[in-house]
This record gives structure tokens, sequence and C-alpha cells, in this order.
């Protein structure tokens, strides 16, 4: 924990654009981050990155730095996990033993190339659930943030979309909607792992509605008390 | 088609919250509109409902019929299916030779009872599927509506919510927004009739999200041009 008494978070694939876009976002909220990749050297160019991004914000001080994703497991209290479908689970096998009494903010989308606009759900039901079967009953897997267009994470101002927060244990979402809140968005309580399929399926319609309409689109929630 | 060249509807299953919801803002919005049941008595009651519905809000002329099944889906250009997943074969076996050459509103949702929380999709991906492989290449199923909440659909105001279209044949697609618009919403192409699965697993997360924060939620689209 931090003097301030926020959760370490590490980003693991913290080089893509959504990986680096939370980092931003959390770095300048004020939470200590360690962006992870499979070599220091490409965690490092994207700390970089991220320093030189946050200082033409006029943000002087941010808590980031980078290692091996199995170091930057170890180092963390919440680690979430932003990498490609196929590199899931030998990522997560790697991490395993870091992650035991943590939670795992799973973001991964089983997007099958080069067809990313179709849904083709594993047969498992969900990335979330091939996360929490593979990781055991140990670890907190919390699926989010799969309907976040990275373009906009990136930008400096509020998200207009919602995040669909999944996993089997509640004070674990509370947690994570709390990193989501964090990140400029509003999180909700969506149920159990396995319903990250409706939040993995929806990022196919969204890439299929980003092509048609020539959008970044996301999600909103309506029919909330006091929104209509 | 009607004199005023809009295509005759006939909803199937008509008879609950979601179909008598669809019956009263297609016909308020000038359709001839076919309420289908597996009897005509349940029909003829839905239609008489209907028309008082209609009374109060002071519209006096609505073209609304009962019909059962098969003679709805023979009489309409355009069949919409509101019934529950367990009835989703039967119903569409029985009108299967009523709808070559017509669309195919599909509006299944694959809910599992008692657990309608939870995503539980099919084997073959979604029910627009199933419905799909059941009827053919000569009938055009459009998945929609899966994610509108009946409770709003029957108030006579607008709604906040969008409609995701799925189908194999864009053209298809097309009629149909322009029966989610004439009930009062925006539709989005949202690809293949597979991509249906998004909208269905959506259900269980909405379904979710009403017990957990007392709503009757729905989604919207962000993130399109002007929209922020």
């Amino acid at each position: 924990m931090t003097a301030e008494n926020l959760p370490v978070l590490a980003i693991l694939g913290g080089t893509g654009d959504l990986g680096t876009g939370l980092a931003r976002r959390w770095a300048q909220a004020g939470y200590r981050v360690i962006i992870g990749s499979r070599t220091a050297d490409k965690a490092e160019a994207a700390v970089a990155d991220l320093r030189e991004v946050m200082a033409e914000r006029g943000v002087a001080e941010v808590a980031v730095e980078a290692m091996e994703n199995l170091a930057a497991a170890e180092a963390a209290d919440i680690v979430t996990l932003t990498v490609p479908f196929a590199h899931q689970t030998a990522t997560l096998e790697l991490v395993k033993p870091a992650l035991q009494g943590k939670i795992l903010v799973d973001v991964t989308v089983p997007l099958v190339p080069p067809r990313v606009a179709r849904v083709q759900l594993p047969a498992e039901g969900s990335a979330g659930q091939i996360a929490q079967d593979l990781l055991g009953e140990e670890v907190a897997v919390v699926s989010a943030f799969q309907n976040v267009a990275a373009h906009h994470l990136q930008e400096g101002h509020g998200l207009n979309c919602d995040v669909l927060v999944c996993g089997n244990k509640k004070d674990a979402r509370a947690e994570v909607i709390k990193l989501v809140e964090a990140a400029g968005m509003r999180g909700f309580h969506a149920g159990m792992i396995n319903n990250a399929a409706a939040a993995e399926a929806l990022t196919s319609v969204l890439i299929t509605i980003n092509k048609q309409y020539q959008c970044h689109a996301g999600i909103r929630i309506t029919g909330l008390d006091g929104d209509e």
C-alpha cells in the first residue's frame, strides 16, 4: 500500500494503448502504477512515454515504474491484464504464484483475428471464466474495461462510457469499481465472472459499429433513477 | 402493404409485455399490426387491452387485429417473434412456411430460468443463429430489441435506450432499423446474426443491474460524432 493507503497497481502487457491509457489515468489519480511487459526494455519505453505525456499535461510527479510481468505482479496489490487473447493463458500461468490472495482485473477480449468484428466466444463461455478457472479460487478475477475505446482513454478529459464489472466476489468487484471511477468512468456490478461474456461479445459489436459509423463507440447504462 | 406503403407487421407471442409494447408503438406510428398468439382468444384480449390504452391516450383509430400465430405470419410482410426461449423453436417450426421471402425479427433471449441474471448462451452461439439455421436462407432473420425494458416500452413517451440490430443481410437490417425508429428508439447495424450473442448476453447483465440498482436499465451507444 502507498502512503495514501491506495493499493499498488500493476498493468501486465501494459505497453499497448489500453494499458498505457489506464496507467496514465491511475497515475494521475495518485496511484503507484507498475507497467509490466515481457521485457523490462519495453516496459521502460512505455514509462518514458507516459512521463512525457504527463509533463505535457503539466503533471510533474507520477509514481510510475517499469518491470517484467512477473516482478510487476509480485510488487502489486491489484494486477490488471491487458494482453491479446492469444497471450492470456501463457501470461497468467507465468504470474499465477504472484497473484494468490490478490485481485486480477482481466481486460482480455476473446477476439479471433482477422474477423474481430464477429462475436466468437470461447467454449468456456468467456475469457474471464478462463482466467478464473486457471487461477483458482484464491485469486479474485474481476473482468472490466472491455468496452472502453483506447482512443478515448488516451485523451486527457472525461469519458462518456460505462464499465461492466463482473466477478464472483462482490468485495473484489467493489474494489475494481473504485479503479473504474479513478479512471474517470462509472462502473456497474454486472454479475458473476461468466457474465463477462456480455462485455466481451459487445466489443465485437462496438468494432462493427466503429467501422459502420466511423467512430470510437462505447456504451452507457440508461434507465437509472433520475436518468429520464 | 398498407395504403401508406408501410409493411404489415405481425407480432407472434404478442400478448406479453414486450409484444404489446411494440404493438402499441407501431400502431401509433401508423402501421397495421397483427397480434398473434397460440389461441385467437388470447390475441383478441391483447388487442382489446391495446385499444383501451390507445383510447386513454386519445388515439381514436389504430389498425390492430388478432389472429393465431400461423395466420398472423401469413398475413404479414414482417414478422416479429417475442416468445420465451423455450417456445422459440416450436413457434418457428409452425410458421416457417409462412416466412419464406420475409424478414423475421427475432427478439428471443436465451434466458435459462431460474438463473436469468446469468449469461448462459446456447451451444449454437445465439438464439438469433438458432432461428436463422432453422428457417434457412430464404428467411432474413434480424435480431433486435433484446435490451429494451418492457416497462419503458409500455410508457407513452420517448425511450432512452438504443437497439443493436444483427442479421446477415444489410437491407433487412435497414428495414428493421426503420421499425426501431418508428418505436421511438435508435437502431444500430451491429453485424451478422451471430453477433446477436452480445445483445442476448447483455440482457442477463441488465437483469443483474436492475436487481442491484433497482431500475429498468437499457444501454445507449456513446462515442458517435458530435456526441461528446
